[in-house]
């Protein structure tokens, strides 16, 4: 049965969503992507960022292997700002760095707070997901730091050996995404925080990924795969699924309720998205708040025959507050329907009539997520976050 | 069980949509409808009607005791023109007429082409929905003559006596419409017809509501109502029912799949629609093949409590052809809330944003079905109608 999961779990999605988290960031991005940093063209009229030009902070919680790149790509491309790439350039010039810049954006990996490295943890016998094992303090005061401006030396976890390496200059950018398993935990640095995101994936996709992932690639066991899931799974539950209430969007990834395949071939997505926000109106179908369900007919859209389609937008309570949700289950066959199925989403926070399914189609089909809801509410919640910066600063990042 | 059903029926439904077609037509007009006819205003530059000018023939069949009288009532409001009213004025000065007319509109009753009086169906021991008992020749000639703008001398059958009364005249109007049992049944008559309706009341409906009447207000016994019914049933399927499939529109009438009341208290209504009819785009919520489903938060539409309140939008096959059904179950409590109805339905052939449901909120909540999608459905389709003599006469009707 487990066996039967794995083989007939979409291949695609699993080696898109799923990050590689052991990977250096070097390897992470494509080799165009290899260039030095230029100097920032951002700031105008000499304004000086965190004193006169406010810096937005943004705050993604997720677990390792929840498709973390994936998304900081599409965030990356809707910010604009060139010169994407790792800071300091990357191979064979410079460091192992785990943080992704452009002209606009900086994006931290909070793995480089870890407090102990790999031996350490041996010795200490907590997880990376304990709480403990993160340096708040210190992630606090530079977070502060970078938000008012300042350049600092962030140290650096080693993701390929488990050392923990010399420290990297970051100089601030307007938009700063911190990335990683506690963004949501420390009061301090969640107080710093603008806006904040909890890619959350239920515990069965991450299992039929982590199979995937673990066994294909790593050469695991189904024993030691099962074994190290039930290892993780109370330190999750006690130090990073908590983060879902500070959260002003979620993006939770379910098994699909209308596939005839297998767990985990096709998935169930939300975006769950706070209503109340400042400067993030959710979008939604037909109605903000009422009930609304979309089986799109094949002449519109052409969805996987094993997976169908189904669209929702409704109004639920999340952790005590409202929320307001867009549900996609099932799998588009052709990338080109997105422009359909834009047109039943209001307030997608586009600023052109296609523009959400023109960067999904930009993307591609057979990127990670792109044909289920992942892609689209990726797309949708940059989108929102471009809206938010624009909301917060009163400066426009163009279409 | 049945005596359950009976009394828990929602009185203003079945008082209202039912019609009385055992009264005369001064009966069921409201006392300040009784005025002499007034000279035609309509035809505009002498234009001579059925010649230079299209008369436009539309066919509405039902059932007796299925809510015609309150349609045509929705119908002729639509359709504007002043003096509505029974032919010839109405009491005391003139004749028992089933004939209702207004500047712009007339509508017959086909009832008043029966072969045979009541008498005379004794003899013959057929039903008044047996074909065999209409007079088709003379229906299609009739009908063929007022279309081509020539004035009719047409029996009265009197539904008080029983009796085949002496002629009446009947002069063109720019729309005539044609009520009764048999509309479609025959070739010729049909292909005299612009515009085909069906009004189809579930039997489960039809018994609750023929139970209210004719227990109530003719004080029959449960027997006898369920005797009159299984009676009618045979004639009803092979001479009426197959009408449905030659209908450009039918309104169906079921019961409510959502209420927690018994059968018959709250209608699930539907408004089948057939797709590729030049001049009648369908109404449909978000998108005119796909299926939707919407639950109305209450903050924007105050459902009744006991049934709750679901609107559809579908395609499906009807009698071998493609047709857009809209459908409303349950059942509102502030007539206001069409307000945001209207705003979810696109296509309906209203002129402007409200003017669907200020037509509704113009009628009051206590008129039969207002509150269901009866109201919604037939005023809607009054739009439709509209919009179809605008599309088929070139002529423009005020909203």
């Amino acid at each position: 049965m487990m066996q039967t999961i794995i083989f007939l779990l979409s291949l695609s999605l699993v080696a898109g969503f799923a990050p590689f988290s052991s990977m250096s960031m070097r390897a992470r991005m494509g080799a165009s992507l290899y260039r030095p940093r230029q100097q920032s063209t951002f700031t105008e009229f000499c304004m000086k960022l965190g004193e006169d030009e406010k810096i937005i902070v943004i705050g993604v919680a997720a677990d390792s292997g929840c498709g973390k790149s994936t998304f900081m790509r599409r965030l990356t491309k809707v910010f604009g700002g060139a010169n994407v790439g790792p800071l300091g350039g990357g191979f064979p010039q410079s460091w192992e760095t785990n943080t992704l810049v452009s002209d606009r954006t900086t994006v931290l990996c909070l793995d480089d707070y870890h407090l102990n490295d790999r031996q350490g943890r041996k010795v200490s016998g907590l997880t990376a997901l304990n709480t403990a094992e993160q340096k708040f303090d210190l992630m606090a005061e530079q977070l502060g730091a970078l938000k008012a401006g300042k350049t600092i030396a962030k140290p650096i976890y080693n993701h390929v050996n488990g050392t923990i390496d010399a420290p990297e200059t970051v100089t601030p950018t307007p938009i700063v995404i911190i990335e990683g398993l506690h963004p949501l935990v420390d009061d301090r640095v969640r107080s710093l925080l603008d806006f904040t995101i909890y890619l959350d994936i239920s515990d069965e996709i991450k299992f039929a990924w982590k199979i995937q992932r673990d066994m294909a690639e790593r050469g695991w066991t189904l024993e030691q795969v099962k074994a190290d899931i039930e290892k993780r799974k109370p330190d999750f539950a006690s130090y990073v699924a908590p983060q879902m209430q500070y959260s002003d969007i979620v993006i939770s990834v379910l098994p699909s309720e209308i596939s005839t395949q297998p767990v985990g071939t096709h998935l169930k997505v939300k975006l769950v998205q706070k209503i109340g926000k400042e400067g993030l109106p959710p979008a939604f179908i037909l109605d903000p708040v009422s009930s609304v369900t979309v089986v799109p007919d094949k002449a519109v859209v052409k969805a996987d025959p094993t997976s169908g389609l189904v669209l929702k937008s409704y109004k639920e309570k999340f952790f005590g507050h409202d929320v307001a949700v867009l549900e996609m289950d099932g799998k588009i066959t052709d990338i080109n329907d997105y422009l359909s199925i834009e047109k039943f989403i209001s307030d997608s926070a586009a600023k052109t009539p296609t523009e959400l399914s023109s960067e999904l189609i930009k993307v591609g089909p057979n990127s990670p997520g792109s044909m289920d809801g992942t892609g689209l509410f990726q797309t949708i919640t940059a989108l929102k976050l471009r809206n938010y910066y624009e909301y917060a600063t009163g400066k426009q990042i163009g279409a």
